[in-house]
Formats: structure tokens, sequence, C-alpha cells
């Protein structure tokens, strides 16, 4: 198994895009080639990519990759004819891509902004293509610059007593979530960095695991410390005083600054407030649906109730037994201690300051 | 696979002991003989019987399977040299058998009842291991009838709206984790009985899982409608209004009523008291250990990482990772509603009245 340095889990090569297979890790590392907007749709969907920034990143070459399959009507007049068919097209293309996945919100952000970028641009359906492919890169870099400054502006809002901090996170907001280097990861990295860390506490984060799978194997590949603990395990760990912070990621924030994160962030965010932790959610301004004004307006995923009741080949649960398998949930701007971003840490009640600041 | 309509995990069956092989169910049924102490002390320490109720009654048949191994040595002179040495060597059959597992007291606390009555009696050895027979058996049958009415005081004390209650549980505190009817799960037999439950929300409880296999596998014999979560969506059920009530088990309840149970429990109590949900726990008496002040003092197993890392076959985690699982934690006295005992349900604070009242 050949591992990279940095991860990537999302680049433009050549004419394509390679995508880490997250479904894959820990044990084994496989990229898999993407060509063509279905397969992007499939491997959004089927959790291959995943990590609101990384969505985002993966469905703006999704546009991109949709773009380059449509070919000019040959019965068309003329080049604006062609180009309006074109963005017609393209409308379908995000429309796909749209329903792959409802709660990250980064996914509709990075399709609006590659709609918009062809609709502003004038000139032949080859020169909006071209265009296209440009905007998906310059998101793509753009989210890795977002992410270092998430990681920095994090490492100055973290307590600064202990001298080393023990922080939990939850799910995978790393490198992996991202287009690189991470958003709550990001700021683990770079306390890792200041010599500010003494260890990562990782959510195993039933049903999918990301935090026992894709933190942990972050966390190693930095050879960062870090211990693996079951989702029920946090408040314990917190009471024992084995946990100084915790920081998360998001999957989508409302304008008052309730966060959508992966199931089970809600119940880490009680237990903080519970023994007066402070409780970070760390995100770029992509993830912010200031039209939104509350997190109760916020979609829930609901997933296949198979990730509950099986784990690889193993059948955990009887016949004759129901589920719920909801792959979110809110944590309320009360319980949210501060909200590091690109711009730099806000209370949830200040977030609204940034609204104009965001790129859409 | 044939299913029993009640069901007994640990029974006494013509010279030996038959137990409910836990750690296969739900996918299989099947029994373990056991005729030996050192079999039965295995059979507990890993997890073949499980629950603190059913871990006092297998350790009272343990007591007698290990006395029953005792031959007179021949060199002694008289009975009451035989009845010394006997003693003696039933002292070394209790040390095997409490050092299997730390935390439930009702391990130690039939062992000591065991240990009394053998040193109460008069008589021939034979007689005295003809009383420890007697008396595991009675510890078998009381703990029967101790849950019947855990479970109807429960049903009495649980909230009288709305009509049907949906109650949550954590791990198995059932008839599988008792000598039957269970605890938590006596509470639920009761009020469905009575045709006022709606649900069971079973937690999971990683990491072995006993609410998705064990609680489930108990619902579904009864008929009992039951929803399997993940643990980490307790909280995010209660915000959205599905749960009305928790009752869970006990394995130590200090004499404060700070009560040690499955790890999670704790977890829950916190998300239950941010949402204002009334917070149960059941247990027999036997279950209370009166010499310690507060839960601080409960020996907290710690187990193998294996059940962390692992499901199955299918390993989870990256090699490099450090794991930490605390198969318990503690509830402070502050988070829990009512504690339902045999002899009715009590605060925390009052739990101390029922002192003089436990049988030892």
């Amino acid at each position: 198994m050949s591992l990279p340095n940095q991860v990537y889990p999302v680049i433009w090569y050549q004419d394509h895009v390679r995508l880490i297979d997250q479904t894959r890790l820990p044990l084994e590392y496989s990229v898999v080639e993407i060509s063509r907007c279905d397969d992007m749709a499939l491997a959004i969907r089927t959790m291959i990519v995943r990590g609101a920034p990384a969505i985002g990143v993966a469905a703006a070459y999704g546009m991109y990759l949709g773009a380059r399959e449509i070919h000019p009507n040959p019965a068309l007049k003329d080049s604006t004819a062609e180009r309006n068919d074109f963005l017609n097209r393209l409308e379908a293309v995000a429309q796909k891509l749209r329903a792959t996945r409802p709660t990250a919100v980064n996914l509709f952000w990075a399709i609006d902004r590659m709609l918009k970028a062809a609709r502003q641009t004038i000139g032949t359906v080859d020169h909006l293509k071209q265009v296209l492919l440009e905007t998906a890169q310059r998101i793509n870099a753009e989210d890795i610059e977002t992410c270092q400054a998430i990681g920095d502006y994090g490492a100055q809002a973290l307590p600064s007593s202990p001298d080393k901090l023990r922080l939990l996170t939850h799910c995978n907001a790393g490198a992996l979530a991202t287009a690189g280097y991470g958003t709550a990861l990001g700021v683990v990295r770079s306390v890792w960095r200041d010599g500010r860390l003494e260890r990562v506490y990782a959510d195993e984060t039933r049903p999918r695991l990301q935090g026992a799978k894709l933190t942990a194997w972050e966390c190693v590949q930095e050879g960062i410390p870090v211990t693996v603990i079951t989702d029920n395990m946090a408040a314990h760990c917190m009471k024992l005083g084995m946990i100084d912070v915790v920081v998360v990621g998001a999957d989508r924030i409302a304008a008052n600054g309730d966060a959508a994160n992966k199931i089970g962030t809600y119940s880490v965010a009680i237990a903080a407030q519970a023994h007066n932790l402070p409780f970070y959610v760390a995100a770029p301004l992509s993830t912010v649906d200031f039209s939104l004004s509350d997190g109760s307006q916020i979609p829930i995923e609901e997933r296949d109730p198979v990730e509950v009741y099986q784990v690889g080949e193993t059948r955990l649960c009887p016949p004759g037994v129901e589920f719920y398998n909801p792959a979110f949930d809110v944590t309320p701007a009360s319980l949210i201690t501060g909200i590091i971003t690109e711009l730099g840490v806000v209370k949830p009640a200040d977030l609204i300051q940034f609204r104009e600041k965001q790129v859409v």
C-alpha cells in the first residue's frame, strides 16, 4: 500500500478526477478514476467521497464532467443558440448532482457557483467548458487555502492551558473531508505543528465509523497520537478529565449558528456543556446557509438501515427489528463556543457579519 | 432454531447449569452446559452470561459447582476438621469467581451470601453442599420474583402521559441479564402487559452491541415493537420528541444513588436531563453497594480493545491507533429521577432507607 505524503481526496489529473476511495480506508488505500458526471454522482451518493467541503469540490468537478459531455445540437443555428442550449442542459447536470445528498450545503454552493460562472461567461461553449474546469480547479485550490486558514485561526482560538491539549473530535472533518488539510483536523494539524497537541480522541462515529476509520488513519499518517473510543464513551472521558476541548466540522450551518453535522455531534455538544468544555465548529463559509434562519430548517438525510444493522459481513440485529438512521443532527448555537472559519473565529450570533463576504 | 417461550439465561438442570450463550445471540440460540466451577468462571469472564443479576445467579451456582469439586482430605481426623477444610477451600472457590469481573456487585453479593450460608450451616460437608445448591436455587428463584416486582413498581412509576410510552433503554437489562423477566426490560414487560407501551428504542450499545443483539432479540420474542438506533442518535431522538422516558439497569449503585451501568448510560442521562425527560434506573437491592458512599469508588472494568476495533471479522481501525475500553460509567444521582427496586421506587437520596432490608 503506497501512501501519500499529504492527503488530497479529490484531485484533477490530466483529463479526469482522482478520488481516494474512502469506503475502503483504512485497510486499503485505493484511488477511483472518475471521467463521467454520472460516476461522480454515484461516488458522492455512496460516500466514496464524503465530507461537506470535499463534496463541494467533487460536485464542482462533476459539473465540469457533465458540461464536457454536452455536445452541441447540429440543428442549432448560431453560437448564441448553442450557448443557451448548453446552459439549459448544464442545469440538468446540476439537478442530477444536487440529488445525491441533501444535507451538506457545500454541494449546492459549489454547483451554484459553477452555474453562475458559466452564465457570466461570454463566448463559445468550448470557452464555457474551459471556464468551468478552471472554476472547479479554483474551488479546489481555495478549499485547501481555506482549510489552512481555519486551522491557523482555530489554533489561535483554542485554550492556551494546558500546554498540550487533549482534543476530542467526532466523525472525520479531516483532509479527507475537504480538498486537503481539513477543517476540524486542520485545527488539529495546526496545533500539532505548534507543539500544543497531546492527543486526539476520535469518536468512532457509528454507523459508518468515519472516526475509527478515517480520522484515525489521518492521525496515524501525521504521527499524531490518537485514541479511538466508541461514541458513548465521550461523556465518560470528559467526566474523568481526559478531554480539554472539542472541535468538530459541519455540513450546514444556519444563519443563527445552529450547525448540522454527523449524527452524534449534538450528543457530544450536550456532554461538553455539562462538563464546561469549549465546543468549536470548524467550517468554511461555504458551509453556511444564510438563507436558513435556524437549524430546524436544515434537511436531514436518512440513509439505508443496513448501515446500522450490519458491519462488514456481520449482521448485528435479529429479524423483526426496525431502524432509524439519520445521518446528521443539529447542534444549537447555544452549545457552540465558537465557529472557526477562514476569516476568523466568531461566536455563533456573530456569524451573520460574514454574510456579505461569502463567495457565491 | 427453537426458541423458549420465556427467557431464562441461567437454569439448574438435573446436575448442572444451563446457560444461554449470549455471545451467539441473536443469530444463533444455543445453550452451554456448565458442570465445573472453572467453566462458570470462564463463562462469566467471556460474557456467555452477563448482566449484573444474572452474573450473581451464575456465580451462586458456580460456588456450588466449586463446592461439589471439594473432596475431603482422607488424612483429616473428624467431621469438624473436614468442615473447616471445606470452608477454607470454598473461600478459594469464591476468590476464583470474584476475579472474573470487577464492576457488577451482584457477583460479590451472591458469593458472600453463599459463603455465609455454608458457614452458618451445621453438619457434614455433604449437607453443606446440599445447602449451597438450595441457596443458589433460592437466589435464582428470588431474582425472578424480584424482577417481576421491579417491573410492576416501575410500571406504576412511569409517566401516565402519553397513553402509550416510547421508552429508550441502553444495553440489555432484560431477562437475559437476570434470572428472567429483566429489570429495565421487566419494566418494559409490565407496561407492555398493561397496554401502555408504544415502542422500545434500543441503543445498540457499542462496543459489544447488547442493545442491538440482546434487547432487540428479547423485544422481538415478546412481540414488542423495537427500533434500534446507534448510541449517538439518542439525544437527537429526544430533541425530535421521539422519546418519553428512559429506563436502564445498573451494575452497581452506591449508597448515595450514583449508579454504574454499561458505558454510555451516563451520556444518555445527560441528554435526558437536557430534554427534561425522566431517567429511571431499575435494579434489585442486591445491586446496591451500601459500603460505597458514592460512585467514584466503584471499580470500572476495562476490557480488551479488540471489542472496540473489531466487529465480527471486520477490523475497523488502522494499525498505530490506541484505544480505551471502559465497560461501565457512573451516572450521578443528580441525573436519576428514581431507582426502581423490588421494594418500590425511590429517589436516589432515599435509597439508604433500604439498607437494612438488603438480604445479605
